[in-house]
């Protein structure tokens, strides 16, 4: 990371286009994008059986799949984000739209990602190989944990995608496929928004870094910056109330490991969400930030470890399932929770210094705008 | 740690006494303690019903054991790294008598430390508090995890004790008994070994060091200081060969979880040996070293958390136990691995400094002492 600031390090782009052509260029592309990658992933959702097994020719053909899920995420962060700039009410129901078709699209890559991860993790910790010999090695539980993991991954990817099927013939697509085609054509900005200079949209990235930076400092990173301090197993609720309580909490002291879990990762992926906000939104201002990426795939890494974590804990709830097929699960679990540590460990030392770097770019662009909200610019 | 040199550091003790004086002075005292802590050590085993659980009284009524184990390492110590100094035979014999009576006190305070290690981290895994669930909060089977550990760990201290008792009573105890007498009132020196400068010892204890120098450069520590590097769990036999092939490597390929994970902890735990006599040479001289002192603690950690994840797998093996039961083990063994990893990637943070300490220290003691060998000079 530089120590440029921001207004040098988004360069012309920001400083000499007005909103209007920084905001209109931005969501044309991306919608763009959208109409392109649409037909290929519908394609590629046909052409792929229900039950291929997980990894091989399924996941490289999921090109179409994964660009539209691109430039899903960028139009709904960019309404999200920029939504002073329209109407309200086409906001709103065009990032419902977009939440939809991310939550169908996202669902099979994520359990294919998932088996691949944990039959890995299970393969390399049973590894007999003299030279490099896993924890669990030859251990007669593996291939039963495996094969159970395997089938459970199976059997939730081929409902994700009997549900993708269906639901790419569905009105509400060919609705949203409307609407993405209007944006691509002509980006509906409210009357007055267009002329306003760019460095509006810069004040509006820089409340959505501050949205992130206010989470960021509610995260635990203080124990996450010590590594191995064996709290991330042990401590779960070691960390600040979140701010809307989870269900877990409502229910008063009754804590089951689940929903502690999901309490303890609730704010990391709040955070993770923020970033890719704060990403999209320098995008659209031409100043995309490097360290956000970087941050954005720490807590990608964090989210697949969790949900992988899940995904080991219900299988090891299955009936009848053998000790010894247990007992691989639990140490499966346990080595996903430790990656979602590591993930934390890395976040704990990435952002510091962007954060420290961001403001101190936002603060002067804030001081060249005269303090001014971008509320009260675009009012 | 400050950067005075060795010679500096020993202070006057090294360098103004004699060898004789010095061997003498410590093994004189450390034969007394022996003497004086043995009979309160016999009474403590004695007043202690085998089956009381752990923890509690008889954890805090074994100053005494703690005593002449802390004599017995010491003695030993300093018969091993000062051999030269005595009749062969008679220094050989001495060692394995103290190492039996090592083995034997050590035993049940081990298995005592274990249950309290392991039932601890039990429950803070599954510890159902909001404010700090563990990882397995409210799981069902914790309690039945831990009633089974606590039961094995009390049945294995039981036998431990049984042992001990009748040990306590034996000829062998008393015939160590007597020579440790011998050793209060005169240390056997070599003839003319006595009257030898005090820094001929000072170079016997720099090959104590040398030694487990050698022996820490064999250890991944490169691996070891990469915090969540994953390998832990996954890459066991990632580490130099052995030196002596441990015996799940003459098996050939067949490797299973206990003898990969026996191969990979082998290493410390023999440079938990060499910090130990490196230590106690140290105090020979009069030169103790505190960060020493830190690395045997480190390893001492080391060893405890890869002990107790042994007393896991094989509790995970016990028939008829519940899969919720297995599941719960699995996440502790996991856990107690991952305290290994803690404890390594620790000592890989302690030892260069103090590598690099002493070394300096011990370079120019080598010329000051004009580079002859401790057998040398003994000769």
């Amino acid at each position: 990371m530089t120590d440029v600031p921001m207004t040098a390090r988004t360069g012309p782009k920001a400083a000499n286009a007005s909103t209007g052509e920084l905001l209109s260029g931005y969501l044309t592309a991306q919608a763009g994008a959208f109409l392109r990658a649409l037909p290929q992933a519908v394609g590629e959702a046909g052409s792929r059986p229900g039950a291929l097994p997980a990894g091989g020719a399924s996941a490289a053909a999921a090109a179409g799949t994964e660009a539209l899920l691109r430039a899903v995420r960028r139009v709904g962060g960019a309404l999200h984000t920029f939504a002073a700039a329209f109407d309200r009410d086409w906001a709103a129901e065009s990032r419902t739209e977009l939440r939809w078709l991310l939550n169908l699209l996202a669902q099979e890559p994520a359990f294919l990602r998932r088996s691949a991860r944990l039959l890995a993790a299970l393969d390399s910790l049973s590894e007999t190989d003299p030279g490099g010999p896993g924890m669990l090695a030859g251990h007669t539980g593996a291939p039963k944990a495996r094969a159970l993991l395997e089938r459970q991954l199976t059997l939730a990817r081929t409902r994700a995608h009997t549900t993708l099927l269906q639901e790419l013939r569905s009105a509400r697509l060919h609705a949203l496929a409307d609407r993405m085609t209007l944006l691509a054509s002509d980006v509906p900005l409210l009357d007055g928004v267009g002329g306003q200079p760019g460095d509006v949209l810069l004040a509006q990235a820089a409340e959505a870094f501050e949205a992130l930076a206010a989470e960021a400092r509610r995260l635990p990173l203080s124990r996450a910056a010590t590594p191995y301090g064996g709290e991330g197993l042990h401590r779960l609720g070691a960390v600040p109330p979140t701010r809307e309580p989870e269900p877990s909490r409502a229910r008063g002291s009754e804590v089951d490991a689940d929903s502690a879990v999901a309490a303890d990762d609730a704010p990391w992926h709040r955070v993770r969400i923020l970033v890719k906000r704060a990403r999209y939104a320098l995008e659209v201002c031409g100043a995309p930030e490097p360290d956000l990426d970087l941050l954005d795939r720490t807590l990608h890494r964090h989210q697949e470890a969790a949900d992988a974590a899940v995904t080991v804990a219900t299988a090891a709830r299955t009936p009848r399932i053998t000790p010894a097929t247990a007992y691989v699960l639990g140490v499966v679990h346990a080595d996903q929770r430790l990656e979602v540590e590591a993930a934390r460990y890395a976040f704990g030392h990435q952002w510091p210094n962007l954060a420290t770097g961001l403001a101190a770019g936002w603060g002067s662009l804030r001081s060249e705008t005269g303090g001014a909200t971008p509320a009260q610019r675009m009012a």
